[in-house]
Formats: structure tokens, C-alpha cells, sequence
């Protein structure tokens, strides 16, 4: 495709080639903003088999370019039959031994229309580069520094690790749960530098779907399910247009420690899944024969203990996982990671945004608008993985409990009205903007709900 | 008095001389621990009239040292009647036209036995200056910055404004709202540098008490109350032994900015606070009538838009506002100051602390256990400022709700056990002291509290 023409003199830095930073490329390049990302690989490509992508994060693809939507269209799979459609997962006792073709679900989780997408990032990825312009990457770029040249070039400088130097007028840090412009921003030495360990793992496994259904029946084999137990959980769902079955078999381990301190996947064996599962019912341990002998285990990792205090300084910004990785439990990491990229996408090209120092005045609205969602989901899925485990507080194995707990978390995080909620930040940008000398930035009037709390959150 | 025995050959030191600093001070060297405060201004003082204590506060003072309390007790003024012991505020209808004096209450706030206690914050701290050895400070002590001599001496250095430098093994950072400190621990164009304005102010003003009964009567003048309104609210309660009405007068205007970036306190006249208070009931004006005609305005600055990810980085901490600046609208800043410095004071006199390394962790624990709450305690009390003026959403003037809400918001600041929050946080301390080679400080197992969410919170 062609590049549209340029309507801005602004050239916006994105570091990082996953979905968060080919997600902003597209909505920037779309609105005929100048932007280039640096990707640490030599190709674009994104780990991990699956990734959900509920109702909001479908508006939010719409409204980053209609083009995204046609691009996720042909690689999401749903729940093969008509009747679960809508549904998001059916939640199953992963305890009970009554064979899953009798079992009744326990209650499910349904989102009208919208149900469970499945989408294989790679092949999600693939699809997005195609949307993008040629010359919009640069390989082999992995960070190492970032200067600010105020009263040299006025320009923000990047030093990559092959010794190269590139210039932006803002930096964006879509580069990921290890992101190093957020470990620049906040100090190599800060808590908030490095995600940590949730102490939660996964096993995961891709099973051929025939096989699934042998074991499983066809209902339960073809739609999406969770298998709720003690400190255990077991997703099941369709991916690969219905033909393959993916697992992912959840543990909690409050006594050890990650055993690694920079690879957040190691290798196992079915044989130690099954042993960590042995207390669950047939059905589980069905499933988990299937897997190949040869596992993954992966470690659940997050920003929940330091959140960020702010999504920017200066004109450095963070988005995605830089800014608020999240444990999975919510199927909403990459769904919240295209939010941030359509705010910004948006607000960048904003046509009262013309100056370099106008894109602080963005970062800071993009914050003020953005920050208290994004770290509520971090709280959340938390809260959400221990709701499966039976260990929630207030709640065990009361499903009732837990039926309408989920539901509500679930509606606040699928009914978001991203239209509204750009045209609050648009109004509080114009107004930042047009605060005579932009004397500080961040003084001015936060949202509502940023400024007060509703409800009491005890501790 | 004299230095105790050291025991351990740490050396701490101690940035602000304030209420936080001093109360660490206390209890370090009560406990053996060497330390130094570095003090900007020429000697110890503090700003502000009023300071409330609550049960939580009163309990940590005495973890600090027996010798606090009494330091307390003398300085203390509580309600004159004895009927109003226990009563933290009356709250009023301050846009009824009924006199004060047969004006009934909406509502009280009853602490049993502890009531209101205000302090004259300069008062306090002389008391308390005076349980501190004679060489433990430095005056005209301005940080400038810090250093980790790693390779060196293995100390932390601090670089100040008059050129001199000194060494510690740790660096705690009590330097209050515009904690230089925080802006070196950050940096310096981080948004969470600096407070920001909450949009609430208030007029200060202090009275006679002869000449309050002759306008409120004397239940109403002698005992505290809190007369609330639209967008307004007027806090009327003794403080110099009941020799003086002090009155605080709040307003919120959330269309204007603070108009001064460097002083938090601007003069003004009753003449406008009068017309500020305008739509009032009489009794609130003859309140105001009585205060001296030049008066100050006080902007409410707080750390909630942005709040810390963390307390610490390396052997640099944050303790009081420098970490958590809060509005005032719970009674609460000062109280938590207080419980910071003792757990701080304990954790580091803990007998396995021995090196210099241990105190990084000591610091770990401290923002493990006390982030949460000090944190929610900026939240809680913006939102109780907008409960007092009708302007919380789902209250307004809706007094009962108002009732149930605060009560629910100081039981949970009150009730605080920080004796066994202290077992616990030395618990975990000696936890993460024992791992072998002390890896990832900050991956080990945070408090259930911090690890979940608990309740639904939703924005």
C-alpha cells in the first residue's frame, strides 16, 4: 500500500515490532503521521499460541483502521457451534469424574454477538504487517539508551545495541513485558523495572482436535471451556479455524520462586502436568494425555506489585505490555494493548497537535485517561485467577459467588466505550493544550474517576 | 539524654527534620541504630497549626517509644466536654440559617476514648525534639543529590546545596511534599516528582475562644465540628488547650489552577473568604467574621494523581509525605507518617539486620506492607473532601449514605493493628533475608492483600 500523504512534520519513534507497536504503526501511518518502528529481531514475529480478543478490543481495531478489522476476520476462531457463539468460556467442576459429554457447565460467561474469538498471534501479526507500509521498519534495532537533545537537535535520540543512533520527536515503548524503555524510564535499578512472578504457571499444549473429541465428545470438544479446581485451572478451546484443541493447564505455587531469571518459559514434561494434576477428575487428565510428551511450562509474570506511577516522563511514553503487563486470566492483555494503541493513534493525530512539545501534553492525557483502566486489569485478572482456583477470598467454591464476581468484571472491562472515552480525552487534550504557557502539564484537572474513588476498596 | 549502646555498626541517614524524620530518629537511636538527620533550614521547625491524631497514630507513637506518648500527652488538646470525648467531628448543616446553638447534628464520627486530638504541629515537635540526643542533626542541610559509591566505599553519598558531603548505608528520604528525595529517586521530569494541586483550598484562621462561644455557643465552640455544604466545608475545633477556636474554611474550584508553582500558601482577606462562603448559613459566616482580616489561603496538594510504584530503589526509601502526600481530609497524613516511622524504625533494629545489603531489603518489606494502605489513604481522603461537600458520587447529600461511607473509611484508618502488620512485615522480612544469594528482592510472595484485589473496584 501506499504511504498517505503527510500531513504532520512529527516523526513518533515506536520501539518494538508485536501487536502493540504494529497496532499504533497502522492507526499512525492511516491518519498520515510519520512513524518508525524498531523492532529488536530480525523479522517481526510474536511468541505464544493464542490470544483472546473480546468486544472492546474489536472497537478499538475499528477504530484504529477498518483494515484491522478485515485482517482479524481471517484469522479468529470461534466456537464451532452455532448455539455457543456467544459464548465467551462454559465453566466446568474440573473435579467432578461424571465424563465431560454429561457434565453440566456450572454457569458460563456469555458476550452477545461476540462469544470467544481465538486469534494465533503469529499469524494475527502476519496478517497486520501486510496493512503497513514497506519502509516503516527497522530490524535488528534492540535499545540500549535514550537521550534528550533539548538543546542540541530538540530531538529525543535512541542508541541501539549495534552501536546505530536513530532521532524521534517522541518515543513510544511498545517493546514488551521486559520492556527496556520502561526499565530506561523508570531506572535500571527500580522495582518497576522488571515484571514479577505471579506464582502461577501454565503448561500448554495444541491437541488435534479429532482426538479431543474422542475423549471429550463433540460439545465440550469444539467450544471454548474452563475446568475450575483447587489452586488448578484448565482452558480449552478451539483455535486454528476448529481443527486443533489448545490447552492451557494453570497451577498456583505460593511457595517457590521462578526457578529462572530471564526465561519465562522452561521445558517439562506431560508426565509432571499430569502429576500436577492428579487431583483433578478424568476429564482434565484426558486432555492433558493428549498433549505431546514434550511440555512448555510458562511463567506468569506482571507488573502488579510496583504499578508505574505514570505512562510517560518527558516525551518517552509506554504502551502495551511496557506499561501494564498482565496475567491472562482475563483473556484481555492484548485487547487493552489496542485500546492504548487507537488513544494514541488518535490523540497523536489530533490536528491541534502540531509541535514537538505537544506530544508531552499527549503522553500526559493519554495517562490521565488511560493508566487507572489498564491497572485495574492488572488487579483484576489476579483476582479473576484465583476465582477460577477456588482461592478467592470471600468467594472459594461458592459458584454463585463467583458466576456473578466475573460477570461484573467481565461487563466492565467488554463495555467499554472506547468512542466516548477518546472524546473525554480529546476535550481534556484541547485543554491542556490551550493552558496559556502549558506551565504543568500534569496539574490540570484529572478525569472524575481519576480523582476521586467510587466505592470503598478496603484493603 | 544519652546515646544508648550501638549495636550495629549501620549508619542511616535521615533526610527532613519534620515529624516523620524526627519520629524515626527517635525510634532508631531508642534502639541503638546510629543515625544522622539532615535538615535544610537552620533548625528544626514545622509549618501549619493543626495536626489530628487518631488511635492508629496514637499506637504507633507508642511502638516508636513510651517516651513519644508522653510528649504527645502534653501537647494534645481534646473536645472540652466530656459528653464529646470520644467524638472525632460533629458534622452540621452549614447552610442552615438555625443557630449554632440550637442547630442539632446530622451526624457524629465517635472514636470511643480518643475522640479529637489536635496537635500544634511546631509544639509537637519541640516535645519531641527534646527525646532525641543533641548530635543526632545537621542544619542548612539541602539535599542535591545522591550518589551510590558501589565500587568504592560501598555508602551512599549525599551531595547538598552547600557543597559538603556525607556518607550512610542507607539514605530514608522524610522531606515532606516537595521531597527532593522523591525527585532524585524518580527523576526529576517524572510526573510523580512533584504533588499536584487537588483543586480544594482553604482559609485558615484562628480565634479566640471567648469570642466562638459568644457566636456558636459553647457546646459548638468548645468541641470539635464540621459544618458541611455545597462545595464547601468548615472544620471549627479547639486547639491550645481550648484557649482557641481554630477554623479551617475548604472550597473546591475545579475550573481554575493553583496560581503559584512553588508556594503552597498565598495571603488573602476575609473579605474573600466571606464572599467565597457567600451561600452559607449564618453561623459559618460569623465563624469567618471573626477571623483576623489577613488570612492565608492554602492550596491542597497530594500525591494521588500519580502514585509511586514504589517506596525504594536500591538503599534509597521514602517515608511520610515524602512518599505519600494526602489531602487532610481524614485526619489521617500525620498518623501515618507516625506508623511509617515505626515500622521502619523496627524493621531496620531487627537483629538480622547486620549489613548494609539487608537494609535494601528491609526496604523491600517496608513498601511491601505499607504501600497498599498509605496509598489508599490519598484516594480515600479526596474522596471523603468530596463526601463532606455533597460532591461524592452516589452520596451528595444524601446524609446517611454519607454516614455509613465515612464510618466504614476512618474504621478502616483507626482499627489499624499495626502490631500485628509489624509481625507480619517481619515475618516476610526474615523471609526475604533468607533467600540464598538474595536473587530478585522483590520477587518473593507479597501479603495476600497486595497480591488480590478484594471487592470489586470498579472505576
Amino acid at each position: 500500500m501506499d504511504t498517505p500523504p503527510t500531513k504532520k512534520t512529527l516523526q513518533i519513534a515506536i520501539v518494538g515490532g508485536g501487536i502493540t507497536g504494529i497496532m499504533l504503526a497502522i492507526g499512525l501511518t492511516r491518519r498520515g503521521v510519520r512513524c518508525t518502528i524498531y523492532e529488536q529481531a530480525a523479522q517481526f514475529g510474536e511468541l505464544g499460541a493464542g490470544v483472546s480478543i473480546s468486544r472492546n478490543a474489536v472497537r478499538a481495531m475499528g477504530l484504529i483502521d477498518r483494515s484491522v478489522l478485515g485482517a482479524f476476520n481471517i484469522v479468529a476462531t470461534r466456537n464451532k457451534w452455532e448455539s455457543k457463539k456467544s459464548v465467551w468460556f462454559d465453566f466446568m467442576d474440573g473435579t467432578s469424574q461424571e465424563p465431560a459429554a454429561r457434565l453440566k457447565p456450572l454457569f458460563a460467561m456469555v458476550d452477545p454477538g461476540v462469544g470467544q474469538n481465538a486469534v494465533h498471534r503469529a499469524r494475527f501479526l502476519d496478517e497486520l504487517v501486510r496493512l503497513l507500509p514497506r519502509d516503516v521498519a527497522q530490524f535488528n534495532k534492540k535499545l540500549d539508551h535514550i537521550l534528550d537533545d533539548r538543546i542540541g537537535s530538540g530531538k529525543m535520540l535512541m542508541k541501539f545495541k549495534d552501536g546505530s543512533v536513530a532521532e524521534a520527536d517522541a518515543i513510544i515503548g511498545c517493546d514488551g513485558i521486559k520492556s527496556r524503555t520502561r526499565s530506561i524510564l523508570v531506572g535500571e535499578d527500580h522495582p518497576a523495572a522488571t515484571a514479577m512472578y505471579t506464582h502461577k504457571y501454565a503448561y500448554r499444549g495444541l491437541i488435534p482436535m479429532q482426538q479431543a473429541i474422542q475423549v471429550l465428545g463433540e460439545e465440550r470438544a469444539v467450544n471454548s471451556h474452563m475446568w475450575l479446581g483447587p489452586n488448578r485451572h484448565v482452558l480449552t478451546f478451539p483455535v486454528d479455524h476448529g481443527k486443533t484443541l489448545n490447552m492451557v493447564a494453570f497451577a498456583t505455587n505460593d511457595r517457590e520462586d521462578w526457578p529462572s531469571s530471564s526465561k519465562l518459559t522452561l521445558p517439562t514434561t506431560k508426565a509432571e502436568a499430569l502429576d500436577d494434576f492428579r487431583e483433578f477428575g478424568q476429564n482434565v487428565k484426558n486432555i492433558i494425555q493428549l498433549a505431546p510428551d514434550k511440555m512448555d511450562r510458562w511463567a506468569i509474570f506482571d507488573l502488579g506489585n510496583h504499578p508505574l506511577s505514570a505512562y510517560h516522563k518527558g516525551r518517552i511514553c509506554l504502551a502495551g505490555d511496557a506499561a501494564h503487563a498482565t496475567s491472562p486470566h482475563h483473556g484481555a492483555g492484548a485487547g487493552f494493548c489496542i485500546e492504548d494503541a487507537a488513544f494514541l493513534a488518535r490523540l497523536i493525530a489530533d490536528p491541534q497537535v502540531q509541535e514537538p512539545a505537544h506530544l508531552e501534553v499527549v503522553f500526559s492525557a493519554y495517562d490521565a485517561h488511560r493508566r487507572e483502566r489498564t491497572q485495574w486489569l492488572v488487579r483484576s485478572s489476579r483476582r479473576a485467577g484465583n476465582l477460577y482456583e477456588w482461592l478467592a477470598q470471600g468467594v472459594g467454591s461458592n459458584f454463585k459467588s463467583m458466576e456473578k464476581e466475573l460477570a461484573e468484571r467481565l461487563g466492565y472491562i467488554w463495555s467499554y466505550d472506547i468512542d466516548n472515552a477518546l472524546r473525554e480525552a480529546t476535550k481534556d487534550l484541547h485543554r491542556r493544550l490551550n493552558v496559556p504557557g502549558l506551565p504543568r502539564l500534569d496539574s490540570q484537572v484529572m478525569p472524575f474517576v481519576t480523582n476521586d474513588e467510587n466505592g470503598v476498596e478496603m484493603a
